[in-house]
């Protein structure tokens, strides 16, 4: 009996989230009420109210949520020994990251981009949620960091490059990449692996000014 | 006369573009009123509205102007033969673009991400900003996969990756650059440009799956 209580429990807050997700996705944080969430999930004010008490918490649980989970397909990344290449560590990250979130849809277009930009553009009024995101940014810009050092240490890349620095640019291939699928529709993870690995292939980088 | 006349005009709509540049940022698009632009400008409504019918037409002409000044660097880029490196490329367009608007800032910080951003979260809700940023976004790309095709054809990059999925990747950087600027604070054009260097340094790109 608890472990059926335990899982109804679990179903009723993903039903939850989601349903917030695909509401903040459609018209963004600001102009989504509670209401909305509530007719999206179907589901009464005290089904809900029981598992978060507004806008705000719902937001910052899915945002932790997305983030944990970027988090651990890093670690995925991160723990083959040698690394394996920054073309392959985006796209095991990224497609994770996406395939988590493929059932959220909006006019039969993935919802999960449009949430990201949504997110962003409420940070200046949130300091709350932009100190999570910025945690959660901290973390992979490390992981990529720790990356790329085994990556110089080996080798495999110039070493007079801050390895912090490639990964700023990484992270921000893979944020821009997601921000172009809410502005332009989606994209297939290989378009961005294939184009890493034609900019890996580059044969005149120039000595560091 | 007549040339003081226009200068005039000329610095007057600079100045309403700036404050409604800065309020959008500060705020975003559908949290800010025409009063606000108003009390930024420091000018009248009649002075206001002679140049410019409401926030619909103030957004557009902000998002055309960016995108005027991103096709007009990449000109300068895209006409040296043979092109400069991807990393000069986007140190040179994006150095120039932040710096037409290094005058706009909020609590010290740069606007100009934070309007950027502001901007993409709006596009859900308005098909004609949509419409302007696709054409202007299909414009760069399509500088990006030109120079990149020379890049394959001399022998400078693999030539088995469409030149497409370089370019998407390379906008995708930008963006995200900017993106993590909105979020996380100014960070110089030199970090992106040296991230690019130490990714194009790689040794083990993979043959295309």
């Amino acid at each position: 009996m608890a472990r059926v209580s335990q899982a109804h429990l679990d179903a009723r807050r993903r039903q939850i989230l989601d349903a917030a997700a695909l509401c903040f996705a459609r018209n963004g944080f600001h102009a989504t009420s509670m209401q909305d969430v509530l007719k999206e999930a179907d589901l009464s004010a005290g089904a809900v109210y029981r598992y978060f008490s507004g806008k705000e918490e719902l937001i910052a649980a899915i945002v932790s949520e997305v983030l944990g989970e970027v988090h651990a397909a890093f670690e995925v990344a991160a723990d083959q020994s040698p690394p394996p290449p920054p073309d392959h560590v985006v796209a095991l990250v990224l497609s994770r990251t996406l395939g988590l979130r493929a059932n959220l849809t909006l006019d039969g277009l993935p919802a999960f981009p449009r949430l990201v930009v949504q997110v962003w553009s409420e940070i200046p009024r949130n300091e709350e949620l932009a100190a999570v995101l910025r945690e959660g940014y901290g973390n992979v810009r490390g992981a990529w960091g720790r990356i790329v050092e085994v990556y110089q240490e080996t080798g495999r890349m110039r070493s007079d490059i801050p390895p912090d620095h490639v990964a700023r640019m990484m992270v921000a291939a893979v944020l821009g990449f997601i921000a172009q699928q809410a502005l332009f529709g989606p994209a297939p993870v290989e378009v961005l692996r294939d184009g890493l690995r034609g900019l890996m292939s580059m044969t005149d980088a120039e000595p560091k000014a």
